[in-house]
C-alpha cells in the first residue's frame, strides 16, 4: 500500500453496488434533493452515503460539453528525453487555464445547467462565488440562454465582477462573508424559483469536471499509440488540486474507473489542508476562514470539502499531498519559464507537488499535473513571480 | 483588391506550373544546392525563382512531426459570444508557445533533420542562432540521435546556452556579430561535413513550419462541424509573424492551397519592417542591424527575409502589417490576462495586429493569430508586462 494511502480509502461496503444500481446524475444529487443551496455539514460524516458519480455520467457530460470547452492538450514538462519507449516517464501538464474562462469550472457549470429540465432552465439559475465558478456559471448560462444571478462579495476584485457582468449575468453584491452570500443566494432561489448551481457539492458538477480525467486517459493512450506502444496503459499518477473537492472527485472517478492501476492524489496548500485532515479523521473537518484565507491559492480557500466529494474521496482518492506557499510561487515561476503558462496560485499547486514532493509519489510511470486555472491580474502575477524568484525560482 | 495587397503579390508567370512540376523538398532547396550556409543576397531579386514548397510537402512534414510537436489548440479570444452560427466571427489564438521548446521552430528543424539522407544525418548538423531556432535544432537532433553543433554569440543569455547544452548539442561561442556566427558555422560545416540547418531560407524548414497552416484549416473545419455548419469553409484571415519569413511562407502556402478565399497577412514590428519594404519594392531589402536590433521582438530582428521565403511571399502572402513597440507590450499583457499565455514579444505581434489594427483587415470572418513563441525570462517578462500596463494594458 502506498504511504499516502489513508485508512478511510477502503471502499465502503456496497459502495460499488450503489454506484452501479443508481447512476448518479442531477436527479440523485444532494443539491437536487435539497431545496435551495446545498446543505453544508459543519463536521461529522454524513448519515447516508450519497450516490457516486459513474463513468457513464462523465461520458454523458463529455458529449454535452464538446465544442464548448477546449480539449486541453497534455504538454510535456521536464527533461527533454523520455526514459522509456512509451515516452511517458516524466511529467505532463493538463492546462485548464486555457479554457475560455481561464479555468476548468466551465465544464461542470455547463453540464450542470445543460442537464436541467426545461422548466428549471426557463426559471434561471443562481450561485454564490467570488471566483472562477461565478465566471463558469455566467458563461454557461449565457451560452445556453439561461438567466443567471451571481451573488458576489463586496470585496470581490472589480475585474471579476466586470467579467461576470460581461457575460450577461445579474450580479448581487452582499457583505464579505461567505455565510451572507450563501444565505442571499438561497433567498433568491426561493423567491424566484432559481436553481442553485453548486460549485462542487453536486453530482452534475462533479461529472462535468470528471471529463478532465476522461481526456487524460484518452490522451495517454494516444501518446502510447503514437510511440508504437499499444495495449494496456501502464500505471500513471494524476495530481489534482483540492478546494471543495469537485474536480478531484470527478477526475478520480474517471481515472480509477478506466485505469484501476493509476494513482490519483489531491493537492492542497498546507495553510488550507482541511481535505487531508478530513481523510485522516474519516469525517469532514472544517478549518476556519481566518486560517484558510491565509493561502495565496485563493481557489483553495474552502474551509471544508463537500459531502458528495468526501464520498468520492473515500472511494477513489489515494491521498492528499500538501505544498507550501513558497513552493506554489516557485511553481508559478517554473510554469512561466518552462511551460509558458500563466497560472494562478491554485493552478500551480499540483505542479508544486511534482516539483518539490516527487519522493512522496509512487515510483515509476508518468505524472500528470492538472493546472486548474490562470486567472490572476497582471499586477498580482508580477508580484507573485517576484516572490517565486526570490524563493529560488 | 484588399488595401494591403501589394503590386508584387501577383503570381509570377508560370509559378504555379513550376510548383506543380517540381515539388519542393530538401533536394530542390537553396540550402541544399549551396555548399555550407545559405547564401544571403544583400539586395535585389534572385535571378532565378526558387521552387515553391507544395501542399504535399507540408502534408509529408505533418506526418513526420506527428507525436513530436504538439497539435496546439485554437483558443477563442475576445467577446464571449459568437456573432454567427459557425461561432467563428472573432479571433482565435494558435499558441505555438506551448510547443516543447516554447516556439514553433521545432516543427521545421525536426522535419529538416528527419528528412536528411542517412549518411548526412550520421555526419551531423550545424546551425547558428541565438534564439528559438537553436533550441529547435538541438532538441530535434537529440530526438533523432544526430550530432548537433550550434554557433552562438558571446552575448547570448546564459539560460539559452544552457538549454541548448541540456539537449546535448555542442555549443561554439563566437563574437557578438551575426557575420562571425555564419562564417564559423560554414567553417565547421566544411571541416566536419556537417549539414547546415537553415532557420528559414530552406524548403524543408518552410514545409515544417507550414504544418501550422494545415492544422488551422483542419481546426476551423472541426469547429464548423461541431457547430453543425458543414461544407465549405467561409473566408477567414490568418495573421503570422515575419522575421526571416519561414513560418509566414509555410503557413501562407498551406492556407492558400487549401482555402483560396482566405487572407494571410504577415506582421512585423515597425522597427524591423524590412519584409514590408521588400514587398513594396519587389526585391529583398536589407535593414541594418542597428535598426532592427531596436525592437523588443528579438525573434524578428532579422535584417532581411530569405530568398525562398520572398518567392513564397510574392505568390501567397496578401500583405504585411506593422505594429508599434507599445502595441506589442500591450498585447503581451492582454495575452497574460485574457488568454493566460506567457508570450515573448515576437509571439505577441500577430495579436497586437488584431487588437490595434483590426480596421486594416478584411471585414468579416474569423481571424487566427499565430502566437509564435513564449521564451522570455521571468525577470524580463515582468518588466515587459509593466511596460504594457503603463502603455494602457
Amino acid at each position: 500500500m502506498h504511504p499516502l494511502t489513508h485508512p478511510a480509502q477502503a471502499p465502503a461496503a456496497g459502495a460499488d453496488a450503489v454506484a452501479e444500481a443508481e447512476p448518479a446524475g442531477r436527479v440523485a444529487s444532494a443539491s437536487e434533493t435539497a431545496a435551495g443551496p446545498v446543505s453544508m455539514p459543519t463536521a461529522g460524516a454524513p448519515s447516508a452515503e450519497p450516490a457516486l458519480v459513474t463513468l457513464d455520467d462523465i461520458r454523458r457530460a463529455a458529449g454535452v460539453i464538446r465544442g464548448v470547452v477546449v480539449r486541453t492538450p497534455l504538454l510535456r514538462f521536464g527533461p527533454p528525453l523520455p526514459d522509456d519507449a512509451s515516452g511517458r516517464t516524466r511529467a505532463w501538464l493538463k492546462p485548464e487555464s486555457l479554457q475560455p474562462i481561464g479555468a476548468f469550472k466551465l465544464r461542470g457549470a455547463y453540464y450542470n445547467i445543460a442537464s436541467l429540465p426545461p422548466e428549471r432552465r426557463a426559471a434561471g439559475v443562481v450561485t454564490h462565488s467570488s471566483g472562477n465558478h461565478a465566471q463558469g456559471v455566467a458563461r454557461a448560462a449565457r451560452l445556453l440562454g439561461v438567466r443567471a444571478v451571481i451573488v458576489m462579495p463586496s470585496d470581490a476584485p472589480a475585474v471579476k465582477v466586470e467579467r461576470v457582468r460581461a457575460d450577461g449575468a445579474e450580479v448581487v453584491v452582499v457583505g464579505p462573508s461567505s455565510e451572507e452570500r450563501a444565505e442571499r443566494a438561497a433567498e433568491l432561489a426561493w423567491r424566484d424559483g432559481l436553481t442553485m448551481v453548486a460549485p462542487y457539492d453536486d453530482a452534475a458538477t462533479i461529472a462535468g469536471q470528471g471529463t478532465i480525467g476522461l481526456e487524460i486517459v484518452e490522451q495517454l493512450a494516444e501518446i502510447d499509440a503514437e510511440a508504437g506502444v499499444g495495449g494496456r496503459l501502464s500505471p500513471f499518477t494524476v495530481l489534482v488540486p483540492v478546494g471543495g473537492g469537485g474536480i478531484a472527485s470527478g477526475v478520480a472517478t474517471a481515472v480509477k474507473s478506466l485505469a484501476p492501476d493509476a494513482t490519483v492524489i489531491g493537492v492542497e496548500p498546507e495553510l488550507a489542508a482541511d481535505g487531508r485532515a478530513s481523510l485522516h479523521e474519516g469525517r469532514i473537518v472544517t478549518w476556519p476562514t481566518e486560517q484558510v484565507g491565509r493561502t495565496i491559492a485563493d481557489g483553495q480557500r474552502t474551509g471544508h470539502i463537500g459531502v458528495i466529494p468526501f464520498a468520492h474521496f473515500r472511494r477513489y482518492l489515494d491521498g492528499i499531498l500538501v505544498v507550501s506557499e513558497d513552493e506554489i510561487a516557485r511553481a508559478m515561476v517554473r510554469a512561466s519559464r518552462e511551460a509558458r503558462l500563466v497560472l494562478e496560485p491554485s493552478g500551480a499547486t499540483s505542479l508544486a507537488a511534482w516539483l518539490f514532493h516527487a519522493s512522496e509519489l509512487p515510483a515509476g510511470g508518468p505524472v500528470v499535473c492538472i493546472l486548474s486555472g490562470g486567472n490572476v491580474d497582471p499586477e498580482r502575477y508580477e508580484s507573485l513571480l517576484a516572490r517565486g524568484i526570490a524563493a529560488g525560482g
